[in-house]
C-alpha cells in the first residue's frame, strides 16, 4: 500500500492521524466501566452534532444499516410513504419500502436537481395516509444538497415523520435535527466523520419514539428499541465495533473542538473553490444546489471519465470517484469535507490537470482510425 | 489506557501486532483493484477456514448479524425450525425465530450441557415440517461445545437445514463445515479470529442456497443475495469496514499458515491445563462438553464472582467474563482461544489466585456482624 495515496472520494476520506493511533491501541472488553465511559462520550458528542436533545445510536454497520434502521423501526406492513429521489441513494430508500412491504409514492427529480419542498405540500394534501417522508440531506451521487429545513417545515404539524439521511452530508452541510423538526436522522462512519466504514448512528426525535413502539415490521439486530433499553444502562445491546467507538470519541472531540459552525463554513468555502478550479478546467458542474460534501462534474467532452479516474489513481495516486447509474464514465466526485484540506485539493486538481493534458496528448499521438 | 491490560475475555480477545499495525494504516477506496484483491483473498481464505467449498460472505455487523442473516435469508412468515438451546446464544436464535413469525420448537438443556443429537432425531420425526434446526457449535455463556458433526449425520438427508452459529468455536474447537452436512455457518470477527469486532461471515451451501432464492421473509442490508452478486463481480453491496476486511486477510494467512490442525490442537490443550489448574484452585468446572475456546467455572464458595473479576480488572489488569444470565455472580469465563497464549494464561490465573487470597484475608478481617 502506498502511504502517499491521497483520497478525495465521497468517503472513505483520509483518518486524522490521532484516529489512526486510537485504532492501533489493544483492545479492552467492552463490558467495562471503561467501555461505558467511552460509549456516553460518543452519545452525548453525537447529539451536539446532529444537534438534537434526543438520544443516538451507535450501530455496527455500514450507512445502509442506519437507513435500514430508520425504515423498519417506524413502520408496518403497508404503510404508505413519500421517498423524495434525488439519485442512487434516495432509490435506495425506495427499494428498501419496497423490501418491507411499505407502499413507496416517489416524487423522482432529475439527478443534479435538488427536490421542491413545494411539491411534499401537494403530495402530502393529496395522500392523508402518507405516514413519512424519507430523503437525504446530501445526496453523494450527484453532490447536491436537499432543502431539509423547507421540508421540516411543511410536515412540522402533520403528524408525517420526516427521516433524513445525512450520511453524507453531516458536518459538511449544515443540519439542524431539532430546529428543523427532524424524526429520525443517519449518519455513518466513513464521511464527514472521518472515520473508517463500519459505524451507522441513528437519532430518534420523541415523536419518532412514540411510533417506534407500535411499528410492526420484523427487526431484531436493527431494532433501536433495543438500542434504547441498552443505552439507558450505559451498554450497546451486542458487541459493539470497540475500536471504532473509541476512534468515534476522539474525532467527536476535534469536530466539536473546532466547532461545528466553523467546519460548515470551511466546507462550503472548499467547495466553491473547488468549482471555480472544475469549471476553468473544462468540466461542467453536475449539481444544480451543490453539497458543500463533493461536487461532482461532466469531465470536458471526448474524455473518458472512467479511463481519467483510473490513470488518477494508478499513475498520480489520487483516489476520486466516478459517476453512478448512467452517468458512469461520465462524472468525476470529488469530496471536500472533514480531514481534506485546501493542500490535497490543490495536488488533486493539478493531477486532474496534468492527466487530462496526458491524455489529450495521447490522442493526438494515436493515428485516426476513421 | 493501561496497555498492559491482559485481556482474556471469550471475545473480544487480544489482537497480534501485525493486525493492529494495519488497523492504523491509511485507508484505500474499495471499489479499487486494490480492495477488490483484498476480498477475493479474504473470501478464498475464509472458506479454508469453514472447510468449505461453499461462498463465505462478509458483512458489517455484529455477531448477532451474521445470526439473522442465517435466519432471514432461508426461511418465510410461519415456518417450523427447531432450536438447540443450550444457553444465552442458542436463546437468541429463539428470540430471532419469534421476531421474525416462525415458529420455534426448542429443546433446552441445562446450561452447562451440550444437547444430545438423538434428541433431534426424534424432533425430526415428531415434526415433518421443520425446515432448519439452530445450534451453536460453542454456546459462550457456558463454554460447552455442541457435537454438530452427529446432528449434521441426523439431518443430511431430511432436506432441513443445519445452520451453526460457529462465532465462538470457529478455529479453536474442530469445525468442517461440509464434512459434517452444515448447510449455513456463521462466524464473527472478535473471537478465535483475534480481529476488533465489527466483521460478521456467513457461509451459504448450495442446499441452503437453493432456500435462499425462495425465502420470503422480508430483508435487505442482510440480504444475501446482494452480498452473492456482489462478490460475483468481486465487490460488497455496501460500503465495508475497509480496515478491517484488510485486517482479516492477514489473521487468516496467520491462521492458514499455523495450519488449523495445530490451533485445535493448541486450544484443546490450553483448555485442559486451564480446566486443571481452576479444579486445584477449588473451582468447580461448568461445562460437560468443554469446548476448546473458553472455560466456564463456579467461583469457589463464599466468593462473590462480580467482585472478583472488578478485583481483578482493576488491581490486577486481567479482565474476565462473568456468568451471564441466571450464572451472574457465579461463574468466571476465561478465553483461551486465538492470540491468547500459555504466559498470559499463567499470568491470569496466577492473578486469580492472589486475589482469591487477598479476598479471603479481608473477609476474615472483617468483624463478625451476626
Amino acid at each position: 500500500m502506498n502511504p502517499d495515496t491521497l483520497l478525495l472520494t465521497p468517503g472513505p476520506i483520509p483518518l486524522p492521524e490521532p484516529v489512526r493511533d486510537i485504532l492501533s491501541e489493544p483492545l479492552f472488553h467492552h463490558r467495562t466501566p471503561q467501555f461505558r465511559a467511552v460509549l456516553a462520550s460518543v452519545s452525548a458528542r453525537l447529539k451536539q452534532v446532529f444537534r438534537t436533545e434526543a438520544p443516538v445510536y451507535t450501530l455496527a454497520g455500514s450507512g445502509t444499516a442506519g437507513m435500514e434502521a430508520a425504515l423498519v423501526n417506524f413502520h408496518s406492513t403497508g404503510d404508505a410513504v413519500l421517498v423524495l429521489d434525488t439519485g442512487k441513494f434516495g432509490e435506495r430508500f425506495t427499494e428498501l419500502a419496497e423490501a418491507y412491504g411499505l407502499k413507496p409514492e416517489v416524487i423522482k427529480v432529475p439527478w443534479g436537481q435538488a427536490v421542491d419542498p413545494e411539491l411534499v405540500r401537494e403530495r402530502l394534501l393529496a395522500n392523508p395516509q402518507l405516514k413519512s417522508v424519507f430523503m437525504q440531506l446530501c445526496e453523494t451521487s450527484t453532490g447536491i444538497v436537499n432543502d431539509v429545513e423547507a421540508v421540516g417545515r411543511v410536515l412540522k404539524d402533520s403528524g408525517v415523520l420526516l427521516i433524513v439521511d445525512a450520511i453524507a452530508g453531516l458536518c459538511a452541510d449544515r443540519f439542524e435535527m431539532d430546529l428543523w423538526h427532524v424524526d429520525v436522522a443517519i449518519a455513518g462512519s466513513q464521511k464527514a466523520l472521518m472515520l473508517p466504514p463500519g459505524l451507522a448512528f441513528v437519532a430518534v426525535a420523541p415523536r419518532a419514539s412514540l411510533r417506534m413502539q407500535e411499528a410492526g415490521l420484523p427487526r431484531y439486530y436493527l431494532d433501536l428499541r433495543r438500542y434504547e433499553a441498552a443505552l439507558k444502562k450505559g451498554d450497546t445491546p451486542f458487541t459493539p465495533p470497540i475500536s471504532l467507538v473509541r476512534a468515534a470519541d476522539k474525532v467527536l472531540e476535534l469536530i466539536l473542538t473546532e466547532r461545528l459552525e466553523n467546519i460548515w463554513w470551511r466546507s462550503r468555502r472548499l467547495g466553491e473553490y473547488v468549482r471555480l478550479r472544475l469549471n476553468e478546467m473544462g468540466f461542467k458542474l453536475f449539481a444544480q444546489a451543490p453539497s458543500s460534501a463533493l461536487t461532482a462534474a461532466f469531465v470536458p467532452e471526448a474524455v473518458d471519465g472512467s479511463r481519467l479516474i483510473t490513470c488518477l489513481r494508478e499513475e498520480k495516486g489520487v483516489t476520486l470517484a466516478g459517476g453512478q447509474g448512467a452517468f458512469k464514465g461520465r462524472l468525476i466526485r470529488l469530496a471536500h469535507m472533514g480531514s481534506i484540506t485546501i493542500h490535497d485539493l490543490d495536488e488533486g486538481l493539478r493531477a486532474i490537470e496534468e492527466t487530462l493534458e496526458e491524455m489529450k496528448n495521447s490522442r493526438k499521438a494515436e493515428p485516426a482510425l476513421s
